[in-house]
């Protein structure tokens, strides 16, 4: 096999994640490598605390990233928090509701489902009804903002919703975290993960979490192990605290980690309600130029992602064929629908350092030209 | 709080890992980013999994690198292939051993542990009649190179005992891997998991790992769900596998996999053996030189690792001050001992690209200076 160094080109990524990514941060990770427990890595990772503090808009001082993806993140929140037949609340919209259903069953825990359809928000009425029915329910469990449906959920009431039934909450901010409005504290979020290749336009693999006080109390008084060794939050706590010596626990992915510093850096210099307008502008000039092109957003705008849309697919248009014509033509990646919508919806995404003008003109005038001809 | 960018000095680093790595290898991080499911992103998974195949010495179909740390390596291994109650003999003489018993706890295996003394390498005739007495067992796990010590095992020997007493065997690569002999099918191994950031050279975050088909077969023929939704290997194989179309599992660290191709591709080009003589020929100056400064190699000559030399601190000498120096004045990294070893010994790793003269040159001036002031 005739093997040589991988040099890809300059891709647009204006799908459901990775985005774009800044020269700065893809940059930031050439730096020259230092060990994981180099007191100057050492502080870089009480910056990056700092930094996710201020993202989350939390001061729990369990605020770092677990050394994997979201779905690591995912899973962290879920062996950590639920124990064995622990009663758990999961509110599925799309996919990866359906993914949180599975690492509850995989915990042990007995999970209670609450369903609605996909492109449409998780019911309010019908989750305070799943708590009312069950008592029992130790933890209430949603996405904030569904990936794989371009929806937004109410994040703020579902966690009022759980406090007053005396739940954990633990939520997906894959996607949301720098897109939309999040405020974990304020909203009383118990255990939140993310991800660092959606708005926060960070390279992928690492998995930005929180942990409220109720949340550790639940942990430190659990009466089994928790099922993963590698993301046991127990153990994690030492490598990641800045109040005693760090622990050795795993080896950090250290340049991912300088790529984090850079990425969450620039957010706090923007600020977080600038991003959030930034993504809610851009998101309205796409969203006009679509329906200028005939193209429908198929989720209604009370809960519309602005950093992710959903477009139909027009009848008639061979919906993989557009999406090569736009890679192979315009190095522009918009991705295709995932689970329900496969086939039937693109998913437009303007996530972080891709939400900006000359990616919104260049796939709204790159679409006109592909629909076109 | 002022926060500016992360500009880490150029660190020389000879410790457990993360290893030195070239600049060609941090370069290619940086890199424009594609898709996770990019056509040319697929491509270049492709060629990963030839290299790691050739790296692992393995046609294994299964081949290829877990979106995580060396500890999440483990997991996978762990998790797929245990059940709850399945016998599993553990062999422990160090810090990895010992994880490797907690990993088959927390997946409710029952344990049997072979012991050796840290320093020692794992007992051939101590493994054989724990299988004899354990006809039952249906794994043998161990470590082949211990990171902890310094101590190569048997692969070979212990593999061919696991095959003949009918157990599947789980090996700890993590440090083995491009430093000293390994040879997944000459061996008869059937799961193993590496560390990217060791004698690959390579960033840190990356697991490669590979399934034999008996491996395999014992995973699909599961009673249970994995555990792990992240590493449940049924999953994953939709993703990495060539011969159908890739399904979405989770996003891939992009730009991390495209240091590992990188890495795998210098080895590649170097020839696995030139690459072993280079970590032994390298060993030979090292031990040379530190025997002339009166340091004590603390494992016996016919089981040490050239990739880590674990190296005795003398008698009233501060360990922590001295390596402190050496990184403040020579930015140069040692490692400390781990473990029982902790506060005793030294690790210096000569670990793939630092596997090279300038480095040793260095790390012995530097030490006669700050031993003799």
């Amino acid at each position: 096999m005739n093997i040589t160094s991988f040099n890809p080109p300059r891709r647009i990524l204006m799908g459901p994640g990775p985005s774009d990514i800044s020269p700065q941060v893809l940059q930031a990770q050439s730096r020259p490598i230092v060990g994981h427990l180099d007191p100057l890595f050492v502080g870089m990772m009480d910056e990056i605390k700092f930094l996710l503090q201020y993202a989350f808009q939390t001061s729990n001082p369990h605020t770092f990233a677990v050394s994997a993806p979201g779905s690591a993140g995912m899973e962290t929140c879920f062996v950590n928090l639920v124990e064995p037949e622990d009663k758990v609340i999961v509110c599925i919209n799309g996919v990866f509701g359906q993914r949180m259903l599975e690492n509850v069953e995989r915990c042990g825990g007995e999970a209670v489902v609450v369903e609605d359809s996909w492109g449409e928000p998780v019911s309010i009425s019908k989750v305070e009804k799943a708590l009312e029915q069950h008592p029992d329910a130790k933890v209430l469990a949603f996405v904030h903002a569904e990936t794989s449906t371009g929806v937004a959920s109410d994040a703020q009431a579902l966690c009022a919703l759980a406090k007053q039934h005396h739940c954990l909450s633990i939520v997906d901010a894959v996607t949301s975290l720098g897109g939309i409005p999040l405020k974990v504290d304020e909203w009383g979020i118990d255990a939140i993960y993310s991800g660092s290749q959606k708005c926060l336009s960070c390279v992928p693999g690492l998995s930005p979490v929180s942990f409220s006080q109720a949340a550790i109390d639940k942990l430190t008084k659990r009466k089994t192990k928790v099922q993963s060794w590698f993301l046991d939050q127990s153990l994690v706590m030492g490598y990641w605290s800045g109040e005693q010596k760090r622990s050795y626990h795993h080896t950090a992915p250290v340049t991912a980690l300088y790529a984090l510093h850079e990425a969450l850096l620039s957010l706090y210099n923007e600020g977080l309600e600038v991003s959030w307008q930034r993504h809610a502008d851009f998101h309205q000039q796409l969203t006009q130029g679509l329906s200028e092109l005939g193209l429908e957003l198929m989720v209604d705008e009370s809960c519309r992602l602005p950093q992710l849309n959903l477009v139909a697919v027009p009848e008639g248009v061979d919906e993989a064929a557009l999406r090569a014509r736009l890679l192979n033509d315009y190095n522009l990646e918009i991705g295709a629908g995932l689970g329900q919508f496969a086939g039937k919806a693109w998913r437009i995404g303007l996530m972080g350092y891709a939400a900006r003008q000359e990616n919104v003109t260049l796939c709204l005038a790159a679409l006109n030209d592909v629909l076109k001809s």
